[in-house]
């Protein structure tokens, strides 16, 4: 049997690139090390771009939409209908990401998945339609195997355009009522750790709003029997379009070697279930934020995830990764443009 | 007996604008507070710009330099000549600081208190020349009277140089080899704290180096018999020109109405000693990050500041304060920009 798509190599890194670039690093005029995290960065985009000096200026934010079935367990502040109507938000420029992106001059790409209104046809919005938002699963498997596939294909979709169209970075954003849930579900089973313990407000839920989510995650993973090595099936039972999607987004751009800034809770949930998928995808993924909710630590942590921001962001969409890329840039920005010790006559220090 | 200039009164803060960016940041697309410390920044700009919806295009970045005396009891890895080294590299475009001026569009003034060479004659640098470096506190202290007097007057002119182009926020930078013990010297005697527990590595020195380092200001400590209530003292027997200027331009910011970001332990350290002398001056200070040195969290904590960035930074020359523009600047767009939930037809909560 051939090996899936998503279980294909990965771009290798460059390791001659990142010497390259440690190397000028220790040349900069500054002490060693004083840059800190901005250091690593662009030791590490070197590697991921094949180039002693990188440049940050394509950036693609694809953002995905899904409904969720589980919302109907009452676990969400908001109701469903707030996901058609923040699509028509995206495109129409209002939403915190529209403003980011015009601001960074990204490309902002919305893909609706599958939202409860399934007659939905916006202008600027790519829509997908995989279904009227997913199962409840709570009951059933949220996804069907065909929609499992689909979502994936569709986030693979949009990093092959990323790519395609010059991009050397890719954020991925998400919206669905409903999906700190089905992250926390999928989180608890791949950590295996008690949904207590990654279940948080979301957009705005009480402490027992917060506790009935968690025994709804616990109801359905008794459910579902799931296990901790089978991230395939558990992004089918308890994951969701957009969390299918994203995943599939990193593992195809990590095949096609373009880097990701991974953004909140959502999707550093995503980017597990990419990295159990194909461990390959890892050395692709950058972590902009540790955000709010408070599972989001224990999943960068199962990642070995070092975030750059820590600003108790809580919107989702990709605004958190969108909020870091000025970072990235004046990381290669400094590390292109500053003079070496050499250039600018300054005394490094005495051996 | 007058006043003299920095016990003046500093502008009041705009309640009404505050309340309206308050009300407003409420009204847009997004869960309430999900933005986190962005939203708090734009609330607070508000208030300081006088203005609903406040804007950061103008930054002005005044990077003050001198030279220590105190840098002779063996205080730091790096030799006093890099001090006007670095001058020239300022303003040839080569250190940290002229790359990041560039990309953010910001104005960059170099400004020279004083180093051990007095000959120093470079294009593009404003040279005070207050002497040749402060004298070694360990035996005398650092500036004279008139020298403290016409420091904290430097950074004054700077400031109103700012605020008379029109600048909306001001970047205080510092380069002084030896500084990072001048201010952990400050800071001991303004939270009467353990010069132990407030120095550190500074730009590289070893643990040895650190706890020589501490010795020397104990020594200091004990020769001046300075008390937390003499800030003006302090800075004149411990300080250095820098350390001075940075207050002196935090303060004349607060009297002028600019909004100043504060850049790393150095400024820090001249943060609280504006604030000692001028408590009014607290309000138009914004805190860019915690930075490396293990004393900066201490200083943090007693300004009750709440840095944005923490990414292991350690290098001065208002670095880290820059680095923080863009997340300022986005802050506001956000707040400018985002559509209200009625603007966009997006159900908010139901009540």
């Amino acid at each position: 049997m051939n090996p899936v798509w998503w279980q294909m190599p990965c771009q290798p890194i460059d390791g001659a690139a990142m010497a390259a670039a440690r190397e000028r690093q220790q040349q900069l005029t500054k002490p060693a090390g004083s840059l800190g995290q901005l250091e690593t960065l662009a030791i590490q985009l070197a590697g991921l771009q094949g180039c002693e000096r990188p440049v940050l200026e394509h950036v693609a934010i694809s953002l995905f939409a899904g409904d969720h079935g589980v919302v109907e367990e009452g676990v969400s502040a908001y109701p469903q209908a707030v996901t058609g109507q923040m699509l028509r938000n995206f495109v129409g420029g209002g939403a915190a990401i529209s403003v980011l992106a015009r601001q960074l001059h990204a490309t902002l790409e919305v893909v609706d998945l599958g939202t409860v209104d399934p007659t939905l046809a916006l202008p600027g919005v790519r829509h997908v339609h995989l279904g009227p938002g997913t199962a409840n699963f709570a009951r059933e498997p949220a996804l069907s195997e065909a929609q499992l596939q689909a979502a994936l294909q569709a986030g693979r979709d949009s990093a092959l355009r990323a790519a395609a169209h010059g991009a050397q970075l890719f954020i991925g954003g998400e919206m669905g009522i409903g999906n700190t849930t089905a992250a926390a579900a999928l989180a608890s089973v791949l950590l295996a750790c008690p949904p207590a313990a990654l279940s948080g407000p979301g957009t705005g839920l009480d402490s027992a709003g917060v506790q009935h989510k968690a025994h709804v995650i616990e109801r359905a993973l008794a459910l579902h029997r799931l296990a901790a090595d089978e991230p395939l099936r558990a992004l089918g039972c308890v994951g969701g379009f957009e969390l299918a999607a994203l995943a599939g987004a990193y593992l195809a751009c990590a095949q096609a070697g373009v880097a990701v800034l991974v953004d909140g809770f959502i999707c550093t949930v995503a980017a597990l279930v990419a990295v159990r998928l194909n461990p390959q995808c890892r050395a692709w993924l950058l972590f902009a934020h540790q955000g709010a909710e408070p599972g989001h630590q224990t999943v960068l942590s199962a990642l070995q995830a070092e975030p750059l921001l820590a600003l108790g962001l809580r919107l989702g969409e990709g605004s958190g990764a969108a909020l870091a890329v000025p970072l990235l840039r004046l990381a290669c920005a400094l590390h292109g443009q500053m003079a070496t010790f050499a250039e600018a006559a300054v005394a490094d220090r005495p051996a």
